[in-house]
């Protein structure tokens, strides 16, 4: 029917079209259906109903639908059912185990971002994915169209490299070290990072400690051929949005369909141009991926999903019982990160890790006992040269050091109540008492552990320090650490068993 | 943190309040999240983020939650994450087929009701119940949370009988003609029933064309009491409005769980009182149940959860290879409904099947030979006595008859090109046709039929008369009728087998 187009001025998450009830009814549509508006051009929105604050015979338009549909306020435009379209039937398919088409799932893809598909549906299609995944054919159309689904970055013939790690181990802070070591090594590694989902402190959120991260595509080709890398944010550019657009439905649910991960990792690194990648997984109890089968099982899908998509796949087990290094938090994570390429003493563990998976890339591209190379680039301070052009090269001030990072100026050690030997490390105390201390989005908060597992601690010795940018903060996280045995002291005996006695636990 | 309470005037479906990145991301919140808003109360809404439209330092709520917060405009209010109720555990519990507790199930329900789970996570919700199923004392539990989460009617000790017809059978006109028998007979039968969800006419819809249906519960109660009877449209009441909630998420999705449809019946049953029910399955290929089987796995299923409910059920099977009498569409259903209570001849499967539904209701009430029973007060003329009755007391005419129903000004016959048999009348296509003309808001569109099953065709005859209150709708009609071969003609010869040749179709 013909009604009369009026504004309202917020554009939400989805094309959203005001409509009376009345109305509704004579164009056979009910909230949440999807309408067609036309004027000059045709858009496909999402009814809401209102009876009060919408007149009949006018349709309420946001900002965005009013400009795509070529109207102005006051204009009549057609409004008419518009039936689902067929990707609503693919996601039903999946519902029903259904193996899909390439074309079905393109048109899942293609129909989240235009926004034919609203959330509602979107939310059924991950859960369908977290109920009957997919099959590793799907899995790579699906990467295939979320790579297509915005810009591609064009290196030509050139090998390009890159690098993943999946989540879950705090203070996992290799990706700049990794970066400037294989950069150095003459290779093109143009390396796109997020910032935390639910961690305490994402890759892009330490390195936006020291230089820019907001690069878009352009500089990140342009950076990647003179300097030979970056380490930059994925979210300034337009590389596989509609990754994006299903983690904002996927986050607030919960979940992480094996399928949707897989893809999405893979469809970001397509579309960055990447001819060879080593994807690091962290395996432990309380990573994301917590056992040895479980990561092997990740690679071989990993590998497979690769050669279907053109792209060589090496994978990194990698230990993940306790955080890596002794640094969790932005400017934390920085400082540390700057002196293991400076060479400073401790933090082998970051060291090495970084020189393994830099050592791996190396050898992809041609250089043999990758991971030696790896440690002599670092070593002689090839790895910091490199390091600082990029820094320059994204905005950043070349001088800077590890002994510039200042982290927050309220700081409290938490002290063992006990004698004896670290057990365990708790990665997700960790990072809640980070969070609570205002990381990632205070700068200067996060925790520095002190004592890792298998070392000796004596009653009062402290176990971690935490950080904070505000003293209410602080007091926050110390209530939180508080609550929640970040670090695990017991003795070496962990029980006896003797004739005639039950078992015993011991305790301190 | 502290942020001033901004209005803005749209309360959309889910409570959500508007922020921008940068106070998002200290808040530690982002779109789609839950976030806290304090003020003289607590409410719990989604968040949506702007970095354009919302200045920051800003929070902009919608009438709703700024109500339900007891700030105004102006006001500082403290707005921080709030962390996904428990109820989205259990989603995903539900996700991976685990069987869920009645609290779980009371929980997801109530924060439904609430507003704690956005539409997002009832679509998990619903897809989840789709593929996974629920079991029968579950499935209760849904019901027994679903009719808590609204009004109740009380009749006190008196027994409450109620009917409730399955969807997908087009014509299924049957129920004020139930309703006024069995109240004519003296029992209370508070029948409320809905419009059309895809159909072209649901029992609201044509019953608006003689009388009021937008009862209160209060009226439904009165009118009950007084009469015996109603005949009302469940919108208007608060019955088992969590029912309702559920469906604006379930329908653009085009999918049913079996678990949700039966609750949703019987939880509106229960809020409605009911004691006695007689549930009416239309089984066949057009139709929501398909085969005889699946509907006694529902009938089976309806009468186990009545009795985990306290309610007596009983189900009939009926017959829905075709639409049920001649009439689809509103005013063109509620003239034949009025012609079976004159008892104008025609129309018997009509009849029929009222003094059955009638008569299984009227055996439980301790009638002996129902049918026969229901047949003696709809030929005494008691049963139009009583729909008169109950006509008036909802604000209609009781002098309204048959003959004052006029349908649309615009009709044609759609005549047949062969001469034969009707093999078939699909189901679909008739209700395809009659929305294309205009129902079920044009109330004077729909169709007759004219030539029902086995009925003998000669070429030329006509086979359904289209009505519309519009031409070009009526035009729109035609042209789906001449696509989709509403009813099918062929010879008696279906095809011969002799020696010595293949098979060969008949032709007429």
């Amino acid at each position: 029917m013909e009604l009369r187009a009026a504004l309202y001025d917020i554009d939400l998450p989805e094309p959203t079209v005001l409509l009376h009830e009345d109305d509704c009814r004579v164009i056979g549509v009910k909230d949440g259906d999807r309408v067609r508006i036309a004027s000059a051009s045709v858009v496909i929105a999402i009814t809401t109903v209102f009876d009060t604050l919408v007149n009949m015979g006018t349709v309420l338009l946001p900002p965005s639908v009013m400009r795509a549909c070529g109207a102005s306020p006051g204009d009549s435009v057609e409004v008419s059912m518009s039936h689902a379209p067929d990707s609503v039937r693919a996601i039903r398919r999946k519902m029903d185990g259904e193996v899909l088409s390439q074309e079905e799932i393109e048109g899942v893809v293609a129909d989240t971002m235009s926004g034919r598909l609203s959330r509602i549906d979107i939310a059924a299609w991950l859960t369908a994915l977290h109920i009957k995944g997919m099959n590793i054919h799907e899995t790579a159309a699906y990467a295939k169209a979320m790579a297509c689904s915005g810009e591609r970055l064009d290196f030509g013939d050139r090998r390009v490299f890159d690098f993943h790690s999946f989540g879950g181990l705090p203070g996992n802070k290799i990706t700049p070290v990794v970066v400037s070591i294989v950069a150095a090594a003459g290779l093109v590694v143009p390396k796109l990072s997020s910032r935390a989902i639910s961690s305490a402190c994402g890759t892009a959120d330490f390195v936006e400690t020291f230089c820019r991260i907001d690069l878009v595509s352009d500089d990140v080709k342009r950076i990647s051929e003179d300097a030979g890398g970056v380490f930059s944010w994925t979210g300034a550019t337009d590389l596989g949005p509609a990754g994006d657009r299903f983690i904002t439905v996927q986050r607030p649910l919960g979940i992480d369909p094996k399928p949707q991960m897989l893809a999405s990792i893979m469809s970001k690194k397509m579309a960055a141009g990447a001819t060879d990648l080593v994807i690091d997984i962290p395996t432990g109890d309380e990573s994301k991926v917590k056992t040895l089968e479980a990561a092997k099982t990740y690679a071989k899908d990993l590998m497979v999903l690769g050669e279907e998509l053109g792209i060589r796949v090496e994978c990194a087990i990698t230990y993940a019982d306790q955080p890596l290094g002794e640094a969790v938090g932005p400017v934390l994570e920085a400082r540390e990160c700057m002196q293991v390429l400076e060479g400073v003493p401790g933090h082998a563990d970051v060291a090495e890790k970084s020189c393994i998976c830099a050592g791996m890339l190396l050898e992809m591209g041609g250089f043999h006992d990758g991971a030696a190379e790896a440690r002599q680039i670092l070593e002689s301070g090839r790895a910091l040269e490199k390091f600082r052009e990029i820094v320059l090269a994204q905005g950043g001030d070349p001088q800077v050091s590890s002994e510039s990072m200042v982290p927050g100026g309220f700081t409290r050690n938490v002290v063992s109540d006990r004698s004896g030997f670290v057990r365990g490390i708790s990665n997700k105390a960790i990072v809640a008492i980070a969070k609570a201390a205002g990381a990632p989005s205070d700068k200067g908060a996060g925790i520095i552990i002190l004592k890792k597992r298998g070392m000796k601690v004596v009653k009062g010795d402290p176990l971690i320090a935490v950080y904070a940018d505000r003293e209410d903060k602080l007091i926050h996280a110390l209530e939180v650490a508080a609550d929640s045995n970040p670090v695990d002291v017991d003795g070496m005996l962990l029980d006896t068993v003797r004739p005639g006695n039950g078992s015993r636990k011991s305790c301190d």
